[in-house]
């Protein structure tokens, strides 16, 4: 199971961290980065995120077992088309992106059969960004989502996922379709809900502002670039959480615009409910 | 300066907080507990929130220097009708409610002269509700918004200011009328956005959600009837933030559907500023 050689592209945040995690738990284990910049890859390098940083695609996956794609969602097709003619049979690749059919299907047309690719999400991050926030424990008891398609072969299913799980992971499994309109819904829109409600307000109200709204608004700080390639990746799953989430405002607008008192409080109560039991099923020991 | 015997109506979270804080700080004063549960009034005598408990108004708020209303907003303007005759001259009364023009206005109405009501909205509490929640340090740090109106006492006006700060708030001024108009967006908006995202989600999504899903949704789970009151006292602002609300994910759905990278990230990227500048602006230590 255990890789020797790991190529991470892209050594930011998330990338860094799995360098960082490797070397605590995975002994021998070689970890090699790639990126345009040198600045970053020094400092990869002087973090102890990789053993090795180039900042050309083909030596930095010479001889790798596993190729983990670490850069933004709207880099993984030129990525993989880069990538065929590079990689060995035998190869292992996965990546950590925030939207799977597309990566899943570019996979498929451009890495050569003997090539496996894995799908895989964890859910692990902040709105910050850059290796310089990496953490070895990024990824210790959050979710890894999984996206197999029927064409997957179950043995390099089993070595990413025990791969994840290694790094502290819990793991589950959906299609590539199912990944992406689920966290249109409990990621994406969020995102974009966040950053309105930012936008929303004048200057002085913020002084006003208590916990609630700072909680609500944290995520809107991530990065621009990053979000609009998962936004528009998954535009069409996006959009219709946009409409199901306009069609909930419509609703409480019309129930407080007829004043209707009963009506008002059984939306929130229904509200209330579903998060109370959310609170039970997340089991969070922050909650 | 000092209150010597200060009456709380509505024995709840907030009601039985200042219960405490006001035992661990303020030496040989009284504190009275109002409420219709004689159980609620046994909890709160338990727990040192209250010295005694009464279901009766007129004996609740007897010798009374200070009166807080503490229940629910929609109590608000019923039981300033009770007090009116009750309450000696020279009797200070606040509140606790998160909105102000309707109880401003409801007490230059049914408070005789002589007895001062200034509007207080301290901005703390949880989606937890009930005086077993009840803590002296709840209003530690948090902010005191105060409404006074060009007819309200200088006096009274500091002596409610020097309460909140021995609670440790810190204090801010504004009129009920921008009160109400900031607070829609920075408060009451959040929470009905909260609430829609949760109803939104298919059960099987919820399994996919991360830490910020969990930020963004918490304050849902509050209680439906406090913020049935608060969202109908206040509708017309908060049907106005819904609208602007709409107007923002409206713009980003029409990005996304056009396919405008740049324009989506231009939009992402605002948000993202404004937030950051938020965070410098709310210095919280949890940032």
């Amino acid at each position: 199971m255990q890789p020797h050689r790991i190529s991470i592209l892209g050594v930011g945040l998330l990338g860094g961290s799995i360098g960082l995690a490797v070397h605590e738990r995975i002994k021998g284990c070689t970890v090699v980065g790639y990126g345009h910049k040198r600045a970053t890859l020094d400092a990869a390098l002087q973090s102890g995120a990789i053993d090795e940083g180039y900042d050309d695609l083909s030596r930095a996956v010479r001889g790798a077992d596993l190729v983990i794609l670490c850069t933004p969602v709207g880099l993984f097709r030129g990525l993989l088309g880069e990538l065929g003619p590079l990689l060995a049979p035998g190869t292992l690749v996965t990546d950590v992106g925030s939207t799977k059919r597309s990566i899943v299907e570019a996979a498929g047309e451009l890495l050569p059969a003997g090539v496996q690719f894995i799908g895989s999400h964890p859910m692990a991050g902040s709105e910050k960004r850059g290796v310089q926030f990496a953490r070895g424990d990024l990824y210790d008891g959050a979710l890894c989502i999984l996206t197999p398609t029927p064409d997957t072969d179950e043995g390099a299913l089993e070595k990413v996922r025990w791969f994840w799980e290694l790094l502290g992971m819990r793991i589950c499994r959906v299609s590539p379709e199912e990944h992406d309109r689920r966290l249109a819904d409990v990621s994406h829109l969020p995102h974009a809900l966040a950053a309105a409600l930012v936008m929303v307000q004048e200057e002085a109200s913020i002084d006003l502002a208590g916990k609630g709204f700072q909680d609500m608004t944290r995520i809107a700080a991530g990065d621009g670039g990053l979000w609009r390639d998962i936004l528009l990746d998954n535009r069409d799953n996006v959009r219709a959480s946009i409409r199901a989430m306009r069609g909930r405002l419509d609703e409480l607008d019309a129930l407080l615009g007829a004043g209707d008192s009963q009506a008002v409080k059984a939306w929130l109560e229904d509200a209330a409910g579903r998060r109370q039991r959310l609170a039970e099923r997340m089991r969070t020991t922050s909650e």
